[in-house]
């Protein structure tokens, strides 16, 4: 039985008193105050993470990508892809040929991606990378229009699957993370979860995920709100509420986010998937969102409506919907330059620059 | 005498062969087709300019500060920092402690100060770096509320300069510039010219700079509206209307904006001084600005109005005020990613992930 208490008592605020530092440190650089615009307010929120000004520059950031499959994307067909290519794409992670790859390199981050709840023999993995399919929960999930994602045993065991890797990554050094995601058809569980906890209708959340044409839409649209009267009774048991309109990767990554806030380590949200995992979390520890940072703006409307509900600007807006932590693995190299101008910018005093009161 | 026709000739359009080759190859990437938005576009553009698909991934990209100080600064009282500033401010660039330089480093690009038109005695950068003042045209600036910038022989030389440094760079190997600028008092002229060249009026486009209080930005905007009176009559005549109310280290940015793009080098444009020269530049050849990318959106307004009169959207938006190439260099790292996806993803057919067709 998950111990939720504890693990909320284990979530602290970030540093004030580093923030207040890196408030006063930037009044002091060549320039004028505020000129760096929104690059500050991300520099003072690195420095209340880490607790320190300056801060450091984020040494070892590391994506998980959580995969699994979607019972409803093989019933109700609410994707644009066959479910077969969630398999596929995790060999294309552990290949580095996927989108994730090319921006965690450019960004100086690695990837590792967990099979949660794949809905493949778990042989397509074996002889690559056994660790991969290693720790999995289940072979795909319940199709959530009709009936549960999983078993309660298993939400709890996919929470707690979240909770080792972030710990486990905290341990061998990072120093931040991104949750990513893959599965076809995990738009539609997303969906579902936001429209509950935000109070928004089916029609307003439902998005058009990968790509799908109007028909797609309307049958994906019956499906959120199916799911979401399924899961209205849960609505004050976040478990409850992912065993009945979840996943196991959505379970493992909403551990994985409130685990990294209770180690202290700062987050960075990627889309739709991490921001319904995120608001979710959020309603164990209300707490937890201080040590995250929104990544960027998906096109799904429902990832804007759930960063609403949780107060979070999202970093980058370039009308990205992939998911894997792509959008925030830019928004990571933005954070990397801020936190560097704090940390590496002359003062006037040792440039010799004459400030506005000189 | 300058001989604009002759440069207009060199200007070619960016290759439409490799923008389609790249535009085709985005749809075999493993991921769904548009799902990286603006970045697919950024890459598609990388593309054009460098004539060729899949693109590199750009190598050496120059920072190039103009610096120069402005009449109006001293007369009219129009900023919130002392004209001294530029001076200590070039010396900050040279010793590397500036934002530019952090951003700099971030992005993988390297940065050179030119000293067109500082209000010091050159002794200031002679034993510190003495190439900075070497090509100098002029102490200041006339104060454009109430005479020319400078002379017409003065403007053709600061043209002629920024040609030529753009013709130093990419022989030098640039294969991507961005101009900076360094002013105490820069934004009155950027505002006068997009001011006139826009058909906006002097309250319209003044904005608060460095951050000057509203009597200072009565005083700034006066300042403005005098100078656009001034330069009406040249609209017509881009290296007129730069020497009635423009300055040399805009003359030598304008420069430089052409000549890049006639030797066919994109470039990105950072805040509200590039934005400007752009402005003028476009004037001068319209078929430029295909080489240019819009780096940020700057607070100051002229700025905005400037980039809608050229058709151009920035990268990113951080509500930054600061100059010195900043902007541009939070937007190479975008566009550097851009340009790694398209040339590093996996295609469909290589990592065996079935397409939605399939």
């Amino acid at each position: 039985m998950t111990d939720l208490a504890s693990l909320i008592d284990l979530i602290g605020a970030p540093s004030a008193v580093a923030a207040d530092e890196a408030r006063a440190r930037q009044g002091i650089l060549t320039k004028p105050t505020g000129a760096l615009g929104r690059l500050e307010e991300l520099s003072i929120w690195v420095c209340s993470v880490q607790g320190a000004c300056p801060p450091r520059v984020f040494a070892r950031p590391r994506v998980v990508i959580f995969a699994g499959d979607h019972g409803v994307a093989r019933t109700a067909q609410t994707s644009a892809y066959p479910p077969e290519v969630t398999a596929q794409m995790v060999l294309n992670f552990v290949h580095g040929g996927a989108a994730v790859n090319v921006l965690a390199r450019q960004a100086g981050a690695s990837v590792r991606v967990v099979d949660v709840s794949v809905d493949a023999d778990p042989d397509y993995a074996l002889s690559i990378a056994p660790e991969v399919v290693a720790d999995r929960i289940r072979r795909g999930s319940g199709s959530i229009d009709r009936e549960d994602a999983m078993t309660r045993a298993e939400t709890e065991a996919a929470f707690a699957l979240g909770r080792r890797i972030a710990d486990e990554e905290i341990d061998s050094g990072a120093d931040l993370l991104i949750p990513g995601d893959m599965g076809i058809g995990n738009t539609t569980p997303a969906a579902a979860l936001i429209g509950l906890l935000a109070n928004a209708d089916a029609a307003t959340v439902t998005g058009k995920g990968t790509g799908i044409d109007d028909t797609t839409w309307m049958r994906k649209c019956a499906a959120v709100r199916d799911a979401m009267r399924r899961g209205s009774e849960h609505k004050g048991d976040p478990l409850a509420l992912l065993t009945a309109i979840g996943s196991p990767d959505f379970a493992a990554a909403t551990g994985f986010l409130l685990q990294s806030a209770a180690r202290g380590v700062p987050v960075i949200l990627d889309g739709t998937i991490s921001s319904a995992c995120a608001l979710v979390a959020d309603r164990i520890s209300y707490r937890a969102k201080a040590w995250w940072l929104a990544g960027h703006r998906s096109t799904e409307p429902a990832q804007s409506i759930a960063l609403d509900r949780l107060d979070l600007v999202p970093v980058v807006d370039y009308g990205m919907r992939l998911g894997e932590g792509t959008g925030a693995l830019l928004a990571l190299q933005i954070v990397q330059s801020a936190t560097a101008t704090l940390r590496e910018m002359a003062t006037f005093g040792e440039a010799g620059v004459s400030d506005r009161d000189a």
